[in-house]
């Protein structure tokens, strides 16, 4: 359990940043490092959630139905409570508002923070068959969809760690949904750029991105019936990768049935890649899509964006916001492609 | 020597990137992980950097002189060129400007990449006597005094990486200072916050943060006659720590001798404190000054923040922007306070 989410905003750069102090840990636990090995099936809190205390299921799926509660014991993937949340889970009364601290603006973190795991130990999604990822990606939807409906929430922001060195702190295979009361500092630049693209313009800045790159081909990865995988021309990391839906959609959870089959197809297809092509590494991906608070997103279009870990944030990117790329990213699209 | 550097614009949200692909890796070596011991004087590139092939000193201080060239066998740093530059050394000629490259927008990289080389080989900043971080302290200003005078140049940034961690390449402890063509987009944002504070209140927004702070006490770390160290109200990290002039002063690098001595203090207390406290962990420490192009920055306060490395950017911090904190800023300094 946590004690406390604050929602601190930065005084100079209007930043949002999430006080959590829920993990009890003393100031001194910060200087040991965290351990780097598998963990065993026994000691997996992912293998059997219920028994482990995570309480039941918000959502189950079994090959032929889906559910809520308690899952039956075929389960192929369920989404839980993250037992360390970095929100506090809301309880549908009022909502919080930002309130004074002297100078500072501060808000009580509510929202909710879950923990979608996969049925087997050890095969992580690149592993997986595009019918498992699919479940996955089914499941981001229900997610949002149901998060939709909760009052109070701004933003739903999915994402999955692969690797102790991408931060993933179980071994099991999983992904983490947080529902949040605000929208995060860099969605609402990536919102606030393509509005003004799209008044400037009366495009969407995603679809122009995707038109450019079909014209001079040199970045795309790969491509299905409706999706495209691209090295973005500005890439923030190396060999990092984009997924655009071909046609524009602003919301992640209006992606039909027919496109989840496909967006699975372009994701598994990609994660296979990297795992080949940079020997399993440790990876992030997320993704980002319209804000679920009243407003008119129709500018938007979302994406999936993915970066392997192959260096170390240091002083450059962590105070300057410039990221050095030791690759160019027409020399990564190049290199993944050709990778099979 | 680099092929190339390259800036290149994000095109929603305005930031810049370097793809500087100098390093003549390839892509199938970024699958490789960076070796993690500390090197042998007798291979340290830094242990006579002129024999290593690194050219003439920049700048050599010896204990009672100064010059550039090649230094005296009693120098206690120099600043020489990086190997490894992210950006082309300025030549002098025209000054680049952005060029559209489709729908996109890129310049030229030029501009200055240096590193600055203290004597020991085993000594890191937080090992060594207020006498020898004040070396660092006026070297940093007097490059800055020296990149001045350079056409074309924006943004000198300045900053230290210490153990592998945190990105560092190389075991002897060394700083690095980069001279860029733009202002870097971080930058930017704080320029931006600063002006609008001030604009807003006629206040220093850094001026307020201090005077705040000095009233609630609790996320002072340190406080000398002329500089405070505290945890920031909103911190990106946990253990971020910011140093800050008393007095209003917009430029680092009009720091005066005195001043050079009492910051090197707050500099080196605060080193030995997160030291002590969090076991020798990595970390970076960035200098955040007003930019070198014309312009009014009067509004702006200048300040160094140092980031211990106690965890690992995930999919939340990668994709939100919004850094989760496990220990509050309060709880941080408090315990940095009693460290002795």
């Amino acid at each position: 359990m946590i004690d406390k989410s604050e929602l601190r905003r930065d005084i100079v750069n209007g930043d949002w940043v999430l006080v959590a102090t829920g993990r009890r840990r003393r100031p001194q636990q910060f200087a040991k490092p965290a351990a780097d090995k598998p963990t065993s099936k026994k000691d997996c809190p992912f293998e059997n959630p219920q028994k482990d205390g995570n309480g039941p299921a918000f959502l189950w799926y079994t090959k032929s139905s889906e559910g809520s509660g308690e899952p039956p014991s075929g389960w192929v993937l369920q989404v839980i409570k993250n037992k360390f949340p970095a929100v506090l889970h809301h309880s549908g009364r009022t909502c919080p508002v930002p309130i004074r601290d002297g100078i500072y603006e501060k808000m009580i973190g509510i929202g909710f923070h879950e923990v979608l795991v996969t049925r087997s130990h050890t095969k992580f999604l690149a592993d997986s068959s595009n019918q498992e990822i699919e479940y996955v990606v089914r499941a981001y939807r229900d997610r949002i969809l149901a998060h939709k409906a909760e009052k109070c929430l701004e933003y739903i922001f999915i994402f999955h760690n692969h690797g102790r060195a991408a931060g993933a702190s179980v071994w099991h295979s999983h992904s983490q949904i947080i529902a949040l009361p605000i929208i995060p500092p860099d969605v609402r630049r990536s919102l606030a750029g393509a509005k003004l693209y799209w008044l400037d313009t009366k495009k969407c800045v995603h679809c122009e991105v995707v038109k450019r790159e079909k014209i001079k081909k040199e970045r795309i990865i790969y491509q299905n019936k409706k999706f495209i995988v691209l090295a973005p021309f500005a890439s923030h990391t190396a060999f990092e990768v984009r997924i655009f839906p071909l046609e524009h959609q602003s919301s992640f959870e209006d992606i039909d049935q027919e496109s989840c089959k496909y967006f699975a197809d372009a994701l598994g297809t990609i994660l296979k890649k990297i795992k080949r092509a940079l020997k399993n590494p440790a990876y992030n991906f997320f993704i980002h899509t319209a804000p679920i608070v009243d407003g008119d997103y129709s500018y938007y279009h979302w994406h999936l964006e993915i970066l392997p870990k192959t260096s170390t944030f240091a002083g450059v990117e962590l105070g300057t916001g410039i990221e050095v790329l030791a690759i160019s990213p027409e020399e990564a699209a190049s290199y993944l492609r050709k990778i099979k």
